[in-house]
């Protein structure tokens, strides 16, 4: 699709705004296998950034990464009730190989607990193999009908821990940390504001005690479960006889966690961030941060704004130093393209800062630097750039997570409504609702059912109302708990 | 497995010994799933350094990191018709999804080729498109009846290369500039030396028109390929229709390469260096580098010694340094165990350095280095330690190459021998054997059947015989070229 063709806007239809602009800034494609997608350097430059930064964040909290495979006995699917029962109808099915028909049917990975926790029980005997805090990059396939790119597709990028502990609430703990540890990586480095709290029993995981989220929201208003984090009790230990000796002789089952994120937090990212004109990419994940565009009339300007800004590049931006010390740069010096259309290239694209070098600015030692989040344009000295350069991507990166924190409290309703103005807000422009609630999951369904708006947690202390609800919102029974409304991806 | 027990010796069987090392050494472990391993976190550590030095390299030589789906539909593979036939009889094939029977039949992708190519025809119009320089780290399923741990297993880990060129010449410029970079990452970083050359059509990959490869000597004399990169001439594009349109206004076929490494490479890295006592690790390799065991025996003495421990650990590994600044550590204060188990359990997993410290060594202000590669001890000042570990650290590197390329030479014969003399060598110690061959794929089949040694290529130029053969050794007709020949894995 040519460039110049402009985008649906927001306003007009976001969900077609969305799928325009991840095919057009070639974040990814469509693949000839239904429900797969491509994932396009620029998409895959993106995952790679997060999955850096999470990775470190994993070893600093003392996780270690290992490989389990991707192939899944059926009968392993079905030794936790609830678990098979979730996943069961989601399953891609391998019953030949190697040209033969398999005695047991494997089933691609849609998650590991079966496999990891049959391992486990291999290699645990006594309270001091424990914990055990594993971490797995993998890919899973969970068989959709309606899929979307990044948001929902049949195959998706994943990390998914998993980990092993003596009790119920070294596990609590651990779960909780998790959950800690992506709130502050998606704010962090996706710019990505989200309330983090609990899943009530008909959202949670499917084997699990107890499911924590964050919940992030996009420029629709609705919510996007951004990743989870589950105490998983005894359940799978029970189900794989991971048990141990305690340190008093005794034989006990282990407790175990899971926690995951993936390549949806992609997509999340473009819904929180892009506007009209194309993506705006947080300076941290952006595989270039900062595109030069010399610009020239004559083949003599050419030659010098092509070669200033290939200077720059190598001085800011040079391979061999360490990527953490540099500046990802890139110099547009493509022939028979005109500055504007350039502009328009990067922008579509979502590149945080670009800086134009012409002829004027060769003479005056200066150039314009251009913000993508505010288009905000400055004349910055050349010789200021090492340091003007990463002090800009730093406001960037802040101001952008204040501009999506300001959206998500504008579109938050915390006073206490009625249920028929829920109504019409779910039926208008949605919002984050909190209101309180009696705990009738039959309620919570039928608010489902009449509005599409689903309980996306009951939200952790901080982010509660000071004043707690006193009844429920659609009951007017007594409020057991706070929650948060949403309609939700 | 209890780590007092002696492992078997290289000498008395080499590939018990290596199994045996793979699970003791806790590198991997087998999986409820018939030719699935799990790779635990020592081996999987590996594993990332791999990856991480593989794909700064990539990236230096303007690659570019993507996703494409796991699944590919059955009849893509059969549009290239050498292609079908060497991967079909090894598929893995998923006929359900969603508890539905599919349509069509998707295999798990061997390798990539057909779906890369298939997007590649959609995305490239223009000469100016070209080159695509794409890489993809990924799983894939080859299903294979007997499998050895890293060596040979259904699943592996692996990064494909996937580019597309204007020309021949741009192709093969790329197919062996990639061979290059990984030569230059098996000698660097596994201290492993190859030798790079061509395959004969009989061992070329399925679809390529020039295969190349890498071949390491393992310390039974036998040849792994380590790494392939193939010329792929215009065969795939052809079947894609993977066409542009050239400078003159022409459309013509895309010449494209594909090149691959996988966790193949810890195997080779183990039958590398291993020794009697457990596994050598390259300490650019390493997950943990140095691993300090402080030695006690009253409580007093353990507070000091660990605390120093700690606090050496602390001061050259931190964390919040980045990886390449810091050297990788471990503490081993575990209690109830001797010093000595310490040292045992140490050995076995190959960590490079291992530091002592007493006592005695703190009143000396001095501590004890055990190089794990010559097991050679030097008392060394506590306050050196900061210039002492990293130039032992690169010393090991060094000569643990050095070491490898001795043998790899004492175990070459270039003498020209009999092929009487070939057989008794083969059927003995075995070797890498350079020798005159008339080009005959007759000769290269009958020569396999006798001695189970296979052409491993014909070695590139600077691995070539100073006086070339001018015959056969075979069949005593006039040589076309020097081959190497050997067992292999």
């Amino acid at each position: 699709m040519a460039d110049d063709k402009k985008l649906t806007t927001r306003a007009d239809d976001f969900s077609a705004w969305y799928n325009e602009l991840v095919l057009r800034a070639e974040l990814a494609d469509y693949s000839p296998v239904r429900g797969c997608m491509v994932i396009r350097p620029l998409g895959y430059g993106v995952w790679e950034r997060m999955q850096r930064a999470l990775d470190d964040m994993f070893k600093a909290t003392g996780h270690v990464n290992a490989y389990f495979p991707l192939f899944i006995p059926e009968s392993f699917l079905s030794k936790e009730a609830e678990h098979v029962e979730g996943f069961a109808p989601e399953c891609a099915v391998v019953t030949h190989g190697g040209g033969k028909l398999l005695e047991e049917r494997l089933v691609v990975r849609p998650t590991s607990e079966t496999i990891i926790y049959s391992m486990f029980a291999k290699w645990v005997q006594s309270y001091r193999d424990l914990p055990l805090l594993y971490n797995q990059w993998a890919n899973v396939v969970r068989w959709e009908m309606r899929t979307r790119l990044f948001l929902r597709t049949m195959e998706f990028l994943w990390q998914e821990g998993h980990t092993a502990h003596v009790s119920h609430d070294e596990a609590e703990e651990e779960a909780r940390r998790m959950l800690g540890v992506y709130r502050t990586f998606m704010e962090d480095f996706i710019a990505m504001p989200v309330i983090t709290g609990l899943k009530t029993d008909a959202e949670k995981f499917a084997g699990a005690l107890r499911t924590y989220s964050c919940e992030a929201m996009m420029q629709d208003n609705k919510a996007l479960q951004a990743g989870t984090s589950h105490n998983l009790g005894q359940n799978f230990a029970k189900a794989f006889d991971l048990s141990f000796q305690t340190e008093t002789g005794e034989q006990a089952f282990a407790w175990n966690t899971s926690w995951g994120v993936s390549t949806r937090m992609v997509g999340g990212m473009v819904m929180t961030h892009g506007d009209d004109a194309g993506l705006r990419l947080p300076p941290r994940l952006a595989p270039i941060q900062v595109v030069i565009v010399p610009i020239w009339k004559t083949d003599d300007e050419r030659d010098a704004t092509v070669a200033k800004a290939k200077a720059i590049a190598e001085e800011l931006g040079s391979f061999k130093k360490h990527e953490h010390e540099r500046i990802r740069m890139h110099v547009d010096d493509r022939v028979g393209i005109k500055p504007g259309a350039k502009y328009y290239h990067w922008e579509l694209r979502g590149i945080p800062l670009r800086l134009e070098i012409g002829p004027r600015d060769l003479a005056s030692n200066s150039c314009m630097l251009v913000r993508r989040d505010t288009r905000e344009k400055t004349s910055v000295s050349m010789d200021a750039l090492a340091t003007e350069l990463p002090a800009r991507l730093d406001a960037i990166q802040r101001d952008m997570l204040e501009a999506a924190r300001a959206r998500l409290e504008a579109n938050s309703i915390r006073e206490r409504i009625s249920y028929d103005r829920f109504k019409e807000v779910m039926a208008g422009d949605g919002a984050f609702v909190y209101a309180g609630w009696c705990g009738d999951p039959e309620v919570e369904a039928q608010v489902k059912a009449e509005t599409k708006a689903t309980i996306r947690c009951i939200p952790d202390p901080e982010f509660r109302s000071s004043e707690p609800p006193t009844t429920c919102m659609v009951t007017g029974r007594p409020a057991t708990c706070e929650v948060l409304w949403a309609k939700a991806y």
